[in-house]
């Protein structure tokens, strides 16, 4: 994985979210615990669904993370303000591909892959996306470069 | 405010839990965070209600906190593990007062007072505690010292 | 405690600080967790030091909080953003007291007092305000309303 | 990635730790929030650095979390209990990996892959494991499974 800022930025395919850092995110390092990164990840893509998906989920229907990945680039420090890009990388029956960088004033401090499933909450089964979701979907996936 | 661990200990009105304190809990001045504190008197509250309250709950009305308050009286450290007294120390028409202890090995960690009040989901006023939770409520109350 | 957030505004004694709320800060009951407030409060108390105090510490010294009280006024939700106001109310010999106001487009979420208190860090006991710690705070006090 | 926790039970190369989820754990999913899940692998990290690598650390140096994958089995749910396993499964010059699985009474929550960098605080570079951190990490190896 490789995140250049100033490319995802321009790219209209990347939402972006933002985050004031807090100082009950420190920890006895001294710096922002690393498990603060997985909460901004988590913002990042609870605001990309929010905007995007969520009025296209049929009823008892909802999406669980399957899979997450997180890359560290370089430690975060209280106070500061992060700039979270999320955007998708592929589109499944019943899952999403996402990416993220987590970007603060001193470049990307994480990228992060994850895995999202659409869940029916009857079955507990993974569902397929339904159409509309997909169309949505397929026309904002950023493949990952060759 | 003034508890003793050992009284606490012996009076059946009390209910405890325990937790596991967390590297996370910790904050960059290496001790345990002070908003911790308010997360284990949850735990504390919720264990509380869960055990004695929530099973007499009319359907639609739920418990909201309307005041906290935390004595802090000695630094917690990771790792370590903290055992949380709660009781009540007050019934009224719609609420209940609790008070709470922390306890580590090393004692006392904090002392606290909380106002819980019973809300109606369609009006999300006030509600009247039911008869029965008032009955278990008021034999659970453990006076303030004179 | 009844806060104004236009005459906090206003006054140029008050200090502010914005957070952004997070999916994480939710919690089962589909709201803001209430110990999530008393993270809002220490981002107010420690930008407030941070920003006066903390160039005016003596070596070995540090802040601790005594206690802590919240008046929860408002349920706050995800997605939103909030702005903590921070004043001082009183300046005693080794500790300041605190006044909070955490506001919401929706209005005052919550208002909250703290003591802090000036300790030493190799005798553990509490020390008194430096000379010019003390004038800066005293300049800065807001009294309560009469 | 597939844990049995019985066999993890019976392995002495596996640290265990032992958690309580809290109330604050939950999000307005209505069960733990999978951020959770990266505080509970960094207890299991953190407890097993402190057992086994801490004493043998060269002044100066410390360690940094690079990567951590998590892959989500199963829901987890207020109140309860888990106890995270942790093993390494790599040792490289100036890195550990490690494998993880967070288990609850109804199995395998989740499993995670960690990799950790010892670092030189002077020159913010990784540096060598020391000889006799490396001997101890390389006797605890637990391969993966051919």
């Amino acid at each position: 994985m490789s995140s250049d800022p100033a490319a995802l930025l321009r790219d209209p395919r990347v939402v972006w979210v933002e985050d004031v850092l807090r100082f009950r995110d420190t920890d006895k390092n001294g710096h922002i615990n690393n498990s603060v990164f997985s909460v901004l990840c988590e913002s990042g893509r609870v605001n990309l669904f929010g905007l995007k998906f969520d009025p296209l989920l049929r009823p008892g229907t909802f999406y669980v993370i399957a899979r997450l990945v997180i890359d560290f680039r370089a430690e975060l420090h209280y106070p500061g303000r992060v700039n979270t890009a999320t955007w998708l990388n592929r589109v499944g029956r019943s899952s999403m591909g996402l990416k993220q960088a987590i970007v603060s004033e001193a470049g990307v401090a994480a990228e992060s892959e994850a895995v999202c499933v659409l869940m029916d909450g009857a079955t507990r089964r993974p569902t397929p996306l339904p159409d509309e979701m997909r169309r949505v979907a397929e026309e904002m996936v950023r493949p990952d470069a060759a």
